[in-house]
């Protein structure tokens, strides 16, 4: 699935490695009038001091927006923030091909690359295959280098892909865009990611038919594959317990990254011809509340792919993506099972 | 607590007592290229067959707003659907005072004014006081004229209050407004609520020191009062346990009709002036796990004033509203209690 055509970026998206001094030099020279800040969810503990920090060193009114992010498709919107002119995002890199509602500060948060030698060690002890191909999360890209050259001077073949326009980074990993991997996936027998939590191997593993195995650099642990034939089995025995359904929902997202409004008329288009109901239900952010009690039998969710692959549990009827819906309604076989890659 | 000061509102506001004709006939004249369908939580069932049936009888196309309304307050954002032009509210009248993102077409959802001697025998048996202000929902506003004759030609005394610019009609009952039944509060012994559910019976209690009587018109049903000595006295509880919390954050709703950006600035000067520390959150609408893992002891929440008072179980974190937050540090006396009354 392809996200609706967006002119290019906007020009007024800077990019910072850490909350630092180059970001509060930054802030004091454009003088914006309020400052949204927006923080991930695991920073959500610090974000009144982190507010309080950028109010100190800058001397400008901070916002703090109301809600956590995500990832850097789901930044403030004008809406949320009326009284910013600009927005403080921390913990992601800036997605290329998205036009952002207002001048955005992307602090990327990046961690201090580790001691390759010793991940090295860990990632021999495990016996991972020789022929690599390394992915990681934007706090983790500066190990991607070190780790690569220590790798190859033990004989490892090691290849990092770029992605499509979404990605800002080669190596970059974002949970609905796996296209630097994709690229690679023919020169290697398994992948390689640095960072933490399972979001992105599981995202890695949809998105590749190759063992995705995981490196924890500041804990110095790794985790060993996850089963993807079992991941993509859940879906497709979903996919079709649903192809009679009659009614379905369509959902889209306005987050600045992730309105898919020309994908979603197509899928209605394609449902009618097939002779499905089909309403488009818009929302900014989803909850799962907003989907009971409907008469709707089942939905395709056009915004986050991931939302559909890992929050169903949450959901009161059965969530597809996109591929998925067009697999339920006969316009795509079921095998080989397709990732929903956000482009 | 006043609202932050809006123009007049939009000009382009309609009402329709029911989704009939009159309204296909209005939809198919000013021709909007999509419309936007809000529906409240009691109709969320019949969403997509409502959005079916305008569609068929405009011939127009028809995107759900994702989320239910629970007032005229919180109206679909362009936001939250780019690609629509016009709004269909169901089951609310506009509040006059709100300046809206689009044009909107309210459909009040009038019910038929039932036998109103039933009601008053109904009256008469359960001995409801003789001095009585009578305040309606909107959809048995039609109500509120025949009953009243009937009642004063059994010799009671009948007064409906005319509230001030958020409420369009007479007798009408808005969640956060209950000034139109302040206005009279002297001149009666108790009100009688016309309508269905606890939602305004409630209100009215906080709002006003008099008994409040329900009276079901479609189930002839009565209810005698609420403890209101009850309700308000955990307010003043909780009120009186947050007193030395020094982290406060100020929550701010961006609904077109909640959002009071300047009171929140006034409040986070007051607890400053008073030593506290004072963050803003924006949002749209207010999620309770927003609040979770935060470093902040207590909020006071400047949207819609029915969070705070009925939702505060599902909270992390005690939710005042800024009258209570005022009684909190110590700028207004915690009694008599005042009820968050929104202008």
């Amino acid at each position: 699935m392809t996200a609706d055509p967006v002119p290019n970026a906007s020009t007024r998206v800077r990019r910072f490695p850490t909350l630092g001094p180059e970001l509060f030099d930054a802030l004091r020279e454009d003088r914006p009038r309020r400052i949204a800040l927006q923080v991930p969810a695991g920073l959500v503990r610090n974000a009144t001091d982190l507010a309080e920090r950028i109010r100190e060193e800058t001397g400008i009114p901070v916002v703090l927006a109301g809600r956590a992010c995500f990832g850097a498709c789901d930044v403030p919107s004008r809406d949320e923030v009326p009284n910013a002119d600009v927005s403080v995002v921390l913990g992601h890199a800036p997605i290329p091909n998205v036009t952002l509602p207002m001048p955005t500060y992307f602090v990327e948060m990046r961690v201090p690359a580790e001691d390759p030698e010793r991940l090295v060690r860990t990632l021999e002890a495990a016996g991972i295959p020789r022929r690599l191909g390394i992915v990681a999360s934007v706090q983790h890209l500066g190990l991607v280098d070190p780790l690569s050259e220590a790798l190859t001077a033990r004989g490892y073949v090691v290849r990092v892909g770029q992605g499509d326009r979404r990605l800002a980074y080669a190596a970059q990993a974002l949970g609905c865009n796996y296209t630097g991997a994709e690229a690679i996936a023919g020169e290697v027998d398994a992948f390689l990611f640095l960072g933490t939590g399972r979001f992105h191997p599981i995202g890695l593993a949809f998105a590749v038919d190759r063992p995705v195995w995981s490196l924890d650099p500041l804990q110095n642990t790794i985790e060993s594959p996850i089963d993807r034939p079992a991941l993509v089995r859940r879906r497709q025995l979903l996919v079709a317990s649903v192809r009679n359904v009659e009614r379905w929902g369509i959902l889209v997202s306005t987050f600045a990254g992730q309105n898919r409004t020309a994908t979603a008329l197509a899928l209605q288009e394609r449902a009618r011809s097939r002779g499905r109901q089909a309403e488009i239900l818009s929302f900014a952010r989803i909850d799962p509340r907003d989907l009971e009690g409907r008469n709707v039998e089942a939905y395709v969710n056009t915004a986050c792919p991931r939302i559909a692959l890992d929050d169903s549990a949450l959901y009161p009827k059965p969530l597809l993506t996109p591929p998925e819906f067009l697999m339920a309604i006969g316009e795509l076989p079921l095998d080989p099972y397709r990732f929903d890659t956000y482009h």
